[in-house]
């Protein structure tokens, strides 16, 4: 234990606030590729350029057996009925697990098998908990009309694989279809 | 990803409550030589055996990179002025770290450095988070008048290590005085 080192955080459920670490900032021009209708994107980019999510990253160690954990809020949106979602990513570390836990809101996870291609959702929000195994592109979608805030924890090792989903993007898509979240296979013809 | 596996649970900040898992349950006769005056804990137990708290653990997965977590509910109290607390222990894999996330009610944590034996108290309540890192043996104290719930996560291989604090406890103790909580040394003449 490092004397100098700093243990403990602060954080607000509400507001997605966490002390100590680093925030990325994603905005929806960052997101244009990650969307069904990059079409769609680009019109309401006209307009302006909303915040879609933000993650706060507290690293306190490297070594073996260490812990990185983050506060992500992603708000409420949708484009051409598609949910606003993070990017979504492998662990650099395929094996790497990541928990879930939702504190505000009302989300779901998309999950991708990187073997068999297979889609799992899961429900993330306030009071659910999901598990990511290893092996598995993992993404967060908003449903509701509130923040959706929710803590991720996962081994220091496990680092961050965007260029795979950057390539081919997810094989499912989640839309709203008469007031409720339907999984549908993406279609080809919208990819840019 | 085991399409058997069961990777949503859903949980309740107030209570405690978290699906799918095992439960510990630890009354005051479990902890009599946690606490520093076990004359006291008898004196108590002629009244009555009270539940101290409550652990409920999920383990998704044992493989490497894989997590375990656990949702612990510690009830307020004293004996002779010493906050209801867990057994704390070191994890069997020493360099595994935990992420304590707390979610409702006022405590502390109390860790101690295997090597140098000092002492580090770090608040766990509703809205602070505490990182334990590896080599480290950790404590929770409710220092409030409501449950504490809080959320452990740690590497599947961490295991739990009781038996090196069984036989020398921790070297401080966290005591009410004047309404505030204070750290003391041990004192052994009150061991039994």
């Amino acid at each position: 234990m490092n004397p100098e080192a700093i243990l403990s955080q602060v954080y607000d459920p509400q507001t997605g606030h966490l002390s100590g670490g680093m925030t990325v900032r994603r905005h929806l021009s960052d997101l244009r590729n990650s969307f069904s209708n990059p079409a769609a994107v680009d019109e309401h980019l006209k307009q302006e350029d909303p915040l879609l999510y933000e993650v706060v990253a507290v690293e306190p160690g490297d070594a073996d057996g260490d812990l990185h954990y983050g506060l992500g809020i992603l708000y409420p949106g949708q484009i051409d009925g598609e949910y606003y979602l993070t990017k979504g990513h492998y662990h650099e570390t395929r094996e790497a697990a990541e928990v879930y836990i939702g504190l505000r809101g009302e989300g779901m996870m998309l999950l991708e098998d990187e073997q068999s291609g297979e889609s799992r959702l899961e429900p993330l929000g306030a009071g659910k908990v999901v598990y990511v195994p290893g092996h598995t592109a993992h993404r967060t979608m908003n449903t509701g009309s509130e923040p959706l805030t929710y803590f991720g924890i996962y081994p220091a090792d496990a680092g961050h694989d965007y260029g795979a989903l950057a390539e081919r993007n997810f094989h499912k898509v989640l839309i709203e279809e008469n007031g409720n979240p339907v999984l549908r296979d993406r279609r080809i013809e919208e990819q840019p």
